[in-house]
């Protein structure tokens, strides 16, 4: 099923929301408005707004609070993604020159704090308690997941646990609260917020697990990316985690990771490729993707429930 | 006055307030507590926190949400200067090295964004609806107007509204947020609270100008960071654009701010001290402090009103 099919229940609102961003983009001050135009309006995916959206089906939809909702989660989102390829030094995201490559740090840096209290103020709008406090509470996980990333060392006993820890922070956790205020502004009782979560936190997993498979066997041009680039960066994902727990003669994750000897990334990457660890992670992914499928058994069969069931099929399939 | 006896109406709650910090810069990520704790626990003189107790003074002072609104007002102020001090590549502040230069840019400004998400969260505690609006509106002053001011190129004919209408967004706007929070929870009327604004927006204003002033006269060991710095960091402040208009044959300031020619900052620093123009600036900051005085007049007399009042003053005569 393609992505229009998939947002179908909510395909008008999500137009709305796109509007929305448009306005936000339109700013007084000449390079904000640049630098938001050039993050915010590249025709992304808009996964989580449509998660709130999708999520507001289950019980009174309230579109006054959901579209500013879904706005703020986008919103927060690629405040995230500015500001992490900083911490990167990412060239390229989705195909174009990132935002600090683009304009320098700096703005980048001023950009992502103007997005987050864009966010923020927008969340606020709804006036609903839960909502603001869950808000803040995700950037304090997703900032402070990756201090906590940046202070672990690799080592092999710990590294698959430390790997779904930051995952969770920097991936699920967004997802998780995009759902989650869905529901709740629409009324949802607690059991079904719970579901709904649990969909949320286990689809954000296997589409983080997913987009690290990718930057091993995805396609360059498609990726828009280099291949190897989380490993060239220093970044430990699932791949090399269990390449390196399966060959624990072969010292070439340590080599690059501790030694810092980026000249093997390639190697590790033909290494990995070859090795099936590959179909490994697929199979944890789709572990995920069951949990997420039970979740969504939880609550009452509809169009969006069926989307939001599709939604993951799309991720899991997807190769960029 | 000193310090102790300006916060004397709200001794206790101040100390409450550096409880709170303390405890939130205890944190189970290691690398986030030690960022926390360097960054929170530093001696500050709390002026902003301050400011929001002493506002909630004129009505019904109400404890519970002064308290967490006031760390509120710190966190957001202290998560504005890590990031301000990675855009300007600071070295020093306050006699002590930046979180940027001691741990670098990227923890720096993961600390910000945690700062700021934390800062959101304790706001929310307080839910009043209008001081959580107020908070996120503010940090989007604060990253828009840097973003402004980046935009712009150093005009003789606009330097002075550009200057005024920058201070106003990155510092006096804090102020101005600290101290209606401060009277919005303490249930003021709209008369009360606009009072208060005009207050700290003009308190807030003269604050910056001095600060302005203390980087050209002020004693290098008391400031914690060499005279000139923000001349040479590229930074157009009220003394250099007052020595600009008084001397239009001198081409010194347009040489370091456009031609970029860093090496002429101290002999520039030389000039501004022996012309004159530091007298005028301090005039300026005069004429804030009188109107943020009158602003105090509509207030109601009582002892808040005098540490409001003496507060100005001790800025004022400020060396660092």
């Amino acid at each position: 099923m393609n992505l229009d099919k998939i947002y179908a229940p909510v395909k008008n609102d999500l137009e709305l929301v796109e509007q929305k961003l448009t306005a936000i983009a339109k700013n007084d001050i000449p390079l904000l408005s640049k630098l938001l135009e050039y993050a915010l309006l590249n025709g992304g995916k808009r996964v989580r707004p449509a998660l709130t959206l999708l999520s507001g089906k289950f019980n009174k939809y309230n579109r006054d609070v959901l579209i500013p909702m879904a706005t703020a989660v986008e919103l927060l989102h690629v405040g995230t993604l500015v500001h992490d390829d900083i911490v990167d030094n990412s060239p390229l995201r989705h195909g174009k020159q990132t935002v600090c490559k683009t304009w320098g740090s700096n703005s980048a840096l001023l950009l992502g704090d103007y997005l987050f209290a864009r966010a923020g103020s927008l969340a606020a709008t709804t006036e609903n308690m839960r909502v603001i406090r869950r808000f803040s509470e995700t950037l304090m996980t997703i900032s402070g997941g990756e201090l906590r990333e940046a202070g672990v060392s690799f080592e092999l006993p710990s590294a698959r646990y430390n790997y779904y820890k930051w995952i969770s922070d920097k991936t699920a956790c967004l997802f998780v609260m995009a759902a989650e205020c869905g529901s709740v502004l629409s009324g949802c009782n607690e059991e079904q917020i719970t579901a709904m979560k649990d969909y949320a936190l286990n689809f954000g997993l296997a589409f983080q697990v997913i987009d690290d498979i990718l930057d091993f066997v995805g396609d360059q041009s498609a990726m828009g990316k280099p291949v190897g680039s989380d490993l060239g960066e220093g970044a430990i994902t699932l791949p090399s985690i269990i390449y390196a727990e399966k060959n624990p003669g072969d010292g070439i994750i340590y080599k690059i990771l501790i030694e810092k000897d980026r000249n093997l990334v390639s190697e590790a990457v033909k290494r990995i490729r070859e090795s099936g660890v590959i179909d490994d992670c697929r199979s944890i992914a789709r572990d995920f993707y069951s949990k997420a499928y039970e979740a969504l058994e939880k609550l009452p069969d509809c169009e969006a429930r069926g989307s939001l069931h599709a939604l993951i099929t799309f991720v899991i399939e997807r190769n960029r």
